[in-house]
């Protein structure tokens, strides 16, 4: 089970109650958030950057609960590709999250964690709580807005319903709607999650005791989903894990399987389980031309902003394809848009790992 | 947990003591098999059929569990492309497996089931079990052996170990060794299946509580590997089940949701858990060219057979790459082999499903 977070987090409670896409209304929502350089007096240097599935807005600073490296500490700080010398960057964890912003953790009016008495948000309603939290520091419009993976879908919906509030869009190894296939192993996730005992229909918090084993499993399929054939062939294939021969036994005689068993059980460290369920099935949902007539285009019609859009030619979890939808689009409301395929072999990892081309890209792009 | 078998099997009980590749020994191992045509005076018409991961021998008989048609009706029986009015077609359910041959759920020595005393046991544990069985039918040389996944790896395994066995080999959708995806997503399954506190260390047999929970989840990843991307979006989409609109909850409101879970449910009813971790472990452990001093073409230098190997271009649990490295490693010994990657929109299930090219050649190369 998650272990409570162990510093003060940077935090706002909205003014506003916020009222979601299910017509549910959450009241006294607790953004939490961490930035990074200074602000301008003009305001006008703020870039927004949105967290993936099992981020969180410790973008560059060391993780409060695993006490490692922030998650893009090789993009974002002084003289890099989102470079704080330069500009204020803001990240905050969305809702149904976990690391401080109101989600299924979190107590409802009657003094009880949520668990699965919290309503269902969608990939809008994560943006919508974060277009409210630039209110409140009144920022109006930012210098850009940049997200991957998730992230880069709540990019796309900023730029489709708040198309005046950034200056600049980029969308890096995404899609504009989750595919059957991407919904299939979310499915996997919740229901091993669901099938633990220890879960207890969500109402796991009191006992100290949550579906580790469930929520475990989940990751080890989603971690899969991550990376590309040829990388873990690269890094792993068929070697033996500390031993020369196989056991004939069912230890982890591969170092895949040992690598993805640590994976599993160090996220059940830092991640909640429930919001796990929250922010997959809000994934799942997502399909921004369905909100617009099944038309894309319809959803950028207003948009104001340049957009660059970033795909990796081994990510087959939201392959090039994806990113040539959302190009597509824009093209076709004349939006100036640059995209990019780029050769990287981590698969959509990749937009976490090393990849000189794409620091060069953000730059470029950012400036 | 898997019901009992409610019909007569056809059963042999072998004559000596099988010596596994762990160094083990198993006694009076049992082999359930099932035939379909008669066998020539000469025994010269013998087809052996290997089946999958999940198979078992009713190749073309309605299973006695499920009262389902058997997997392969399309391609086995009187004039079909494998055709009984000519063929004495024999397939055995592997050791290890849970439809009557010996495996994890079978009575040890002291009369209780062997549950995870089970020795770990390989690909060609399993081959040699049914050679042995040959042996007992006496049948000397096969027409054809014949095998889709991993009954293509069992296909392999005899052409590579017992080279005089059959006068055809034929590898569909297979591959001569697991890589690090395919060993994960199985670790995966297994980490589901042991997380699964109905699992008991495997000593579940007793109570008629089985681990279904983790053995769903299990079936469900798994399942996902056998589909291409495409043919998920076209079977299903984005389509909801049985509803107008989203429900904001965490039932199955997506088709392919629904339909993933009766997979994983409908699977508990039918196989064994233990079974499950047991073959696909033998199947992680599978790398004939390892066995073979790292060169794949040393493991085919006996052989006599004609080969025939067969891919799909959607399937990415084997693709075609793993294919055109056995047909490169037949070459380098100059076997003769045919080989031909066909287009089909299903992925790895291509091998099981309504393919007519897939009929033409398996028809041609049989004769």
């Amino acid at each position: 089970m998650a272990a409570a977070i162990s510093t003060d987090l940077q935090m706002i409670t909205l003014t506003a109650p916020l009222a979601l896409d299910s017509g549910k209304v959450l009241a006294e929502v607790r953004v939490a958030y961490d930035t990074y350089g200074e602000l301008a007096a003009d305001k006008s240097n703020a870039i927004l950057i949105f967290h993936a599935l099992t981020g969180d807005q410790f973008v560059a600073r060391t993780h409060p609960v695993t006490g490692k490296p922030g998650w893009w500490e090789r993009m974002v700080g002084p003289g890099l590709p989102i470079d704080t010398d330069r500009f204020h960057v803001i990240c905050a964890n969305v809702i149904g999250g976990c690391m401080g912003s109101t989600g299924p953790a979190s107590l409802a009016e009657d003094g009880q964690p949520y668990a699965m008495r919290f309503p269902v948000i969608t990939v809008r309603d994560m943006v919508r709580a974060q277009m409210a939290l630039l209110d409140q520091l009144g920022i109006e419009r930012l210098h850009a807005v940049v997200g991957g993976s998730m992230g880069g879908m709540l990019a796309l919906v900023l730029a489709a319903h708040w198309p005046d509030r950034a200056a600049r869009v980029l969308a890096i190894a995404t899609t504009a709607r989750h595919s059957a296939q991407n919904i299939a192993f979310h499915e996997v996730g919740r229901q091993a999650i669901m099938a633990d005992p220890d879960w207890q229909g969500g109402d796991y918090y009191a006992g100290g005791k949550g579906p580790d084993k469930g929520l475990s499993v989940a990751r080890m399929a989603a971690h899969i989903t991550y990376l590309s054939e040829a990388g873990l062939t690269d890094k792993f294939g068929r070697r033996l894990q500390d031993r020369d021969a196989k056991s004939f036994g069912f230890d982890a005689d591969f170092q895949v399987e040992s690598y993805l068993r640590h994976q599993g059980i160090a996220f059940t460290s830092r991640f909640d389980a429930n919001s796990y369920l929250y922010i997959t099935r809000a994934m799942d949902y997502f399909d921004l031309a369905e909100e617009h007539g099944g038309r894309l285009a319809e959803a950028f019609a207003g948009a104001t902003a340049r957009f660059c859009v970033i795909s990796f030619d081994t990510d087959w979890l939201y392959p090039t394809a994806e990113s040539r939808a959302i190009v597509h689009a824009l093209n076709a409301v004349a939006a100036p848009v640059s995209f990019v395929e780029l050769s990287a072999p981590h698969g959509h990892d990749s937009f976490l790992l090393d990849v000189p081309a794409l620091d060069r890209v953000v730059k470029g792009f950012i400036e």
